[in-house]
């Protein structure tokens, strides 16, 4: 497809692969609207022909071409092989250096990768790092601010302007020759691995040329690319965020099937130079366990892992957050700044006078509508009032729940002044003989 | 059983049934220790014989008895409805007062709760209301801090001190008719409604009078005791505790199932006036349900139910102490407060001497290991050395994450003196020319 020779407007002429028709300089069709007249040219046939057009021919040929068995597992191997070019090669080695690979390794991961049929290395890194750095805004090559669809395929079946994606720094790329010698000889890469080696395989192997050809050729081709396009569209749009929730990565387990374990997203956003995507050990991440095997095979070295306290506090603020906005929607009773003064002696008046009025703590509350609900007995709940109950309430009688503590606090009237029955207020009261609600 | 006709020592001595045979100034067995000698008199042989002894003997006699269908069928539905008395009449209705019942709802209830043999509706409510108010000490009648065992039958086989056993409220039972006449009939209620009723409908309703008895009668008394005995022992053991954990009471879908959904205890325990034991719509409460029914039929009104802010005020809470406690565990740098405070040209000096040292928002982090780890290469962080790299790091450059920010307060190392370069402190320094750390 087209996207695997364009390079960005921000690539180097210096670089390989420069696209020779594209002039910066030149306005470009994405800075005019789409309109009835026009939209066939924004659209980008090339790809729509290689992303949905081949695929289609493909299904129409399985109606001559029975599926053997040998053939159906090889499609299976193969696919997992070309996704983990992808997911492990492309991805979590090569965009985010998550750990080293010896030769022979990044051989391989280049070749399988490649025969994904998503575009070079380099240009996938380029843009997936844009997409990190500038996630959700403007310069996120698939943001899915602009919908599901636009992060699948949108972003490729619709022409982009390369002065749009954001900027980043691949110079660790050009110095990978592996990386350098794939994008240089891509299109080989490409025929070579998405369709001669899986047809001879088949071919080769159990006579079956033209099902390998079509079955994990064409079609294999179409299902590791539509499952991969879900990293940047399903893992952004389903799922839980318990990291941070300020941009649209989500985790789901659904993504992480349907991506070989690249479904943990708002994890990976949040800490992209692990090598895992998945934490625990019962989600489901089978490109971290083949990194894993491969460091065990000597292959793969220093695979990174943010450190445990790191992603725990991550953790704890996100559900903090969660925490605190559930906090803010619930009635915690009057703050107690805000609640008026009252002497002792009115207090208690007022309780003789009738109302049920309880003080605990220093803080005056009216239960003269709950006095008949209360679990423990209109006769109990009776005795404190116009008292001082906070022992009686605080286990003096009953040592009453955490429920019964916030219920209480909704029930707030005053606050008593000196916190209880103080005599020298009361002196001095008698002296001045003054109103009923003292203000502080 | 025994446990039927025993009141407690705070029985009035004006209460009706009150044992005859207990006198409160004579030493009780339980206050000598079990010794070898002695165990035989701490066991209650009577409840021994009814709980586990009569079972037993029907267990032996299905050997003879061929179960028929529609035995199995009315021993299940019998099941259920001698269920509900417990759980919607004893516990709910009388103990707690959730609701308010009418007449022949009242009848019904006393007459199926007494169906499953487990006391006198008085006698169980006193013990139940000891145990909601002195929950996990020693006045709980049947406290799980005693152990698992002994919580659900251990203290009915063993002998207990009446006076042991935390005094409770029962008035309101002493003024309803109903409650007073099922304790004073409550062996004839027991006969009738445990054995004699259930051996009747298999009998004349299909001339199976021995299955009757065996299994609707003998077997389905075992099974509805030992499954509401799990209130006291399970739900105070298995589980979650979403609205406080600080006593033993727990949430769980398992104790709901084997209860009629009184599993939920954790939630009781903190609202025991609710009429319900699972708030949620998805959750198992077949009693909730019947009440609701019986509501619509106008045999229960003044259903009781807690606010639905103060519930979710105690499970945020619940859930505030439990990530406090998982904060409090995690590395979150050094406080502020702690660290020495630095001159902007010492750190700047530093931080030409090869120390990897960045300012971000007045607070100094040495980065030195961290350089080559750098996600977005050594380049940029370099760039921010030396230098007040606040606005670079807070999206200048790149808008780190949260875990960035988690990550770079581990590094701190100081303060910088005014925050920032301030021009006034260069002055008096050059003027003063004193130490390098200058502590405030
Ligand atoms: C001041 C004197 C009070 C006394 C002596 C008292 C006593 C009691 C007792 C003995 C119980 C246990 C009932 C049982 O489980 O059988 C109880 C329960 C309860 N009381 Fe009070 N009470 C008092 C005031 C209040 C007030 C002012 C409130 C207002 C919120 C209140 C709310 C509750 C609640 C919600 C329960 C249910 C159990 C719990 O949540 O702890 N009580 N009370
Ligand atoms: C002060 C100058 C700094 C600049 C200009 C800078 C720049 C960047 C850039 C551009 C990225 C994005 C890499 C990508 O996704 O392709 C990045 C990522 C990152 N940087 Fe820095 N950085 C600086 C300092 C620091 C420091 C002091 C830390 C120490 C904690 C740090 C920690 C990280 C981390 C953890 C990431 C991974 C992505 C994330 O968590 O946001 N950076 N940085
Ligand atoms: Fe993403
Ligand atoms: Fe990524
Ligand atoms: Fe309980
Ligand atoms: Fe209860």
């Amino acid at each position: 497809p087209e996207y695997i020779s364009q390079p960005s407007a921000q690539a180097s002429p210096a670089e390989p692969n420069r696209n020779l028709k594209y002039d910066p300089k030149k306005p470009h069709i994405t800075d005019s609207p789409i309109t009835r007249g026009n939209w066939y040219k924004h659209v980008n046939w090339l790809n729509v022909f290689f992303i949905l057009g081949i695929p289609l021919m493909g299904l129409i040929s399985t109606y001559w071409t029975p599926l053997r068995w040998q053939t159906a597992v090889w499609t299976v191997i193969y696919y997992f092989c070309t996704g983990l070019g992808i997911t492990a090669g492309y991805h979590r080695l090569w965009a985010h250096k998550s750990y080293s690979a010896a030769l022979p390794l990044r051989i391989f991961l280049a070749g399988v990768g490649g025969g994904a049929v998503e575009g070079s290395i380099r240009w996938w890194s380029r843009d997936h790092r844009a997409h990190h750095r500038y996630t959700d805004t403007a310069k996120d090559p698939y943001s899915v601010r602009k919908g599901l669809l636009y992060s699948h395929i949108g972003w490729m079946i619709m022409k982009q302007n390369p002065k749009r994606i954001g900027r980043t720094d691949i110079s660790d790329l050009n110095e990978d020759p592996v990386v350098v010698w794939q994008h240089r000889h891509y299109l080989k890469v490409v025929l070579f691995m998405g369709l001669i080696f899986p047809t001879l395989v088949a071919g080769i192997g159990w006579g079956d040329w033209m099902g390998g050809y079509i079955y994990a050729g064409i079609l294999r081709i179409f299902f590791v690319q539509q499952a991969t396009f879900c990293v940047n569209s399903l893992a952004h749009w389903l799922g839980d965020q318990p990291f941070d929730d300020r941009n649209s990565p989500r985790d789901h387990v659904i993504t992480a099937f349907v991506t070989l374990g690249e479904g943990y997203h708002n994890f990976h956003h949040e800490f992209p130079s692990d090598y895992r995507n998945a934490i625990e050990w019962h989600q489901y991440d089978p490109t971290k366990w083949s990194i894993w095997v491969w460091s065990k095979l000597g292959l793969a070295t220093g695979l990174k892992q943010f450190r445990s306290n790191e992603i725990e506090k991550g953790r704890v603020q996100q559900l903090q957050k969660k925490l605190d906005q559930k906090r803010s929607k619930l009635d915690w009773g009057i703050p107690l700044d805000q609640l008026p003064v009252i002497e002792w002696e009115d207090y208690v008046e007022q309780a003789k006078n009738g109302r049920g009025l309880i003080a605990v703590a220093g803080v005056v509350h009216d239960v003269t509508d709950f006095i008949n609900e209360h679990p423990g007995g209109k006769a109990l709940i009776r005795s404190g009032v116009g008292k001082d109950a906070t022992a009686m309430f605080n286990g003096g009688v009953y040592l009453h729940s955490n429920g019964a503590h916030n219920l209480l606090s909704t029930m707030r009237v005053g606050v008593i002044r000196g916190g209880c029955e103080v005599e020298i207020w009361k002196r001095t009261q008698r002296e001045n003989k003054d109103g009923i609600y003292l203000k502080d």
